[in-house]
């Protein structure tokens, strides 16, 4: 018995100290979230000359770029206390998921007491949440539980196998239901991964639906860079550095093949397949690949959502691709009928005025939509609150 | 058609520029695999005035700990070069999965340029793979895959839903076919995601199994730690900084429950529910479980596998617990009969004594088992190694 005891002392000491953590790693709690939900910065860097947290909790500053000033996230000068440590305290937060990075001497970088972590294109950054109100949709509430699974489907159009993120609502598999289906599709720089990451997908529809707010539902998240099997690091490219655009994303051949998406769940889940069982829904490049994935399909999809849609229609002349005869299609799915064509935008965005053209061009057809106008720009935080309201209005009788 | 074409581009400029990362962020490659499978990390510090790299790929080096010199993972400087860039190029490296970090200034980061990283209790680090033998196991590869799927189960006697990973192997969904199930266990600090994103468990199954070289099986990775219903995070207590020891680990109440978990999984999958379709495999920790696990439930593995396992057997002098009756339950299981009880550990674990007493009380009592041991430590790169070797020996008719 004394001996097991030994052997358990020596396996906690020794392990803990094994932790690579511990080999010149960070002693210090960060991000704190205090009572009033003000939140405290802590890195441990003595040698550091300068030290600056830089996130969207702060104030946007402009930042010169070669299309001219822009807004970035703001920065704050953490002040070194007498045990070395640099703190920051920031004012009393509204609930929401916020991201930061740690700027040290001008070199920017993660958090170490932070193992939360998102990446964006090619950029990993630490995450927070300050709880309440909207913010708690994003939390992991002690609620029924959706699955996720990361499958590959088969795509005889793009003739090879990709990867696809499926959330199935809590009570799936122990049902004999057949659900609706939403299509979420990602932006540029995305991937399968970046609703289920960065738009806290399975979160928000887990909750929505244990509140009663949203029906149970089938949420598929493909992946529209067709240059790809996969995410960055999850496909037979490897590690490489991500970029914001890459080849063979919007040329009209993520479009024409989505019905492979389409007959793939159709055939491997209990879905309800028909077009008042169809949701498709995107942001920024999403929404631009939703636009027409609903036209060149144009009995398909009963509700459509265009969350800060990219507005390029790309009028084809040849005539022959997906981005061809653009109105006609349109008209068609016009006249074909829907539930809810559904376009939200931030004020600031800088597609905000390519949206405004679409909706002229929309009521100068006749065709139907509803319109949502938010504060802030091109930002997920946005997008996260888009989806939240969109998934509620789906698939009511 | 030139309006649709001016709004491309400033999508595309306005993007790039918005990225974070272009905010004060890396432009440098890092780290480049060279064509002589050196590796050169580069990081963008300009006002740093030491960098250094260490990681696993350098020769490990003595740290004072409280418990005495500890090897660690070694470190090397990095040369700053006219740009400004620091440069460090390694030897040629064999194939294998490396981890790494950068010490800028004496605080310890990741590498801004490489957004693959992995977390290992509460530290994150960045990784990259050599690719050849072994490490091609670690890949995604151009064959089939299995699906990976992120669900809840309900645990009666724990009395909460839990979070648990499941790799179902190729083609599952598309047949009828009823498959074996290898139940693998993480060590402590560990959760459900450990095995897959620190252990490569989709990949190298997704491999042997194109190769011939395994079975189709199911790999069920629950979370050992009964304090938790899921990973850091991903669970009710939202973020928070992730303990090596968490409570309520090694008390009983997994093993006690682990019913739960088969029953979950006879239940929701096409399973072969039979003894000589049931294997059990930890590492470290979860070499404890699967040795406790499977003289408990004494007639209901053929195949156990200890990975470095953490040998603690807490004889319970109550005689009610799940650790009592050590020696009788060992001698049941040993009668009842099983195909494989294999026993893995590097020459330096600390563990290595543990497990040599171990095995002497199995040849003391008769209890056939079989032994390997390998180079190195209480590491990952074993465990890995471990379940390559594992998985082709299970099921076999």
């Amino acid at each position: 018995m004394k001996n097991h005891i030994v052997v358990a002392l020596l396996f906690i000491a020794t392990f803990t100290q094994a932790q690579e953590a511990l080999f010149g790693g960070q002693q210090v709690s960060s991000p704190e979230l205090n009572e009033d939900n003000s939140v405290t910065f802590r890195l441990n860097a003595p040698n550091a000359d300068a030290v600056q947290v830089t996130g969207d909790f702060l104030p946007s500053e402009k930042v010169d770029t070669p299309m001219g000033q822009m807004d970035g996230p703001g920065k704050v000068n953490l002040i070194q206390e007498k045990d070395s440590v640099w703190v920051f305290e920031t004012e009393p937060l509204d609930p929401e998921l916020y991201s930061y990075s740690f700027i040290v001497d001008g070199f920017k970088t993660t958090d170490p007491a932070n193992p939360f972590l998102i990446r964006d294109v090619a950029s990993v950054t630490n995450i927070f949440i300050v709880p309440g109100k909207q913010a708690d949709l994003y939390r992991v509430q002690d609620v029924p539980h959706g699955t996720v699974a990361s499958r590959w489907y088969d795509s005889p159009g793009l003739e090879k196998e990709r990867k696809i993120s499926i959330y199935t609502p809590p009570g799936y598999e122990n049902s004999t239901e057949e659900y609706p289906v939403l299509y979420l599709l990602h932006g540029a720089g995305g991937d399968e991964e970046a609703w289920l990451s960065l738009g806290r997908t399975a979160q928000i529809l887990d909750n929505l639906i244990a509140e009663g707010r949203a029906k149970p539902m089938i949420v598929v998240m493909p992946n529209g860079n067709v240059g790809q099997d996969a995410a960055p690091g999850a496909g037979s490219e490897g590690y490489y550095t991500p970029q914001f655009m890459t080849p063979e994303t919007m040329n009209g051949k993520y479009e024409a093949n989505f019905k492979d998406i389409i007959d793939f769940v159709e055939s491997n889940y209990r879905v309800k397949a028909d077009k008042a069982n169809r949701a498709i829904a995107g942001l920024s490049m999403g929404g631009y690949h939703s636009l027409h994935i609903s036209r060149i399909y144009p009995d398909t999809f009963d509700y459509i959502g265009l969350f800060s849609a990219a507005i390029m229609p790309r009028d084809d002349k040849s005539g022959k691709g997906v981005y061809s005869n653009f109105d006609e299609t349109l008209k068609t799915q016009m006249d074909n009928g829907y539930k809810l064509y559904w376009i939200a935008i931030g004020k600031k965005d800088f597609l905000y005025k390519a949206n405004e053209e679409y909706r002229a061009k929309l009521d100068a057809m006749g065709m139907p939509y509803e319109y949502v106008e938010s504060d802030g720009g091109h930002i997920w935080r946005n997008w996260r609150v888009y989806l939240s309201d969109f998934a509620p209005m789906l698939f009511k009788d």
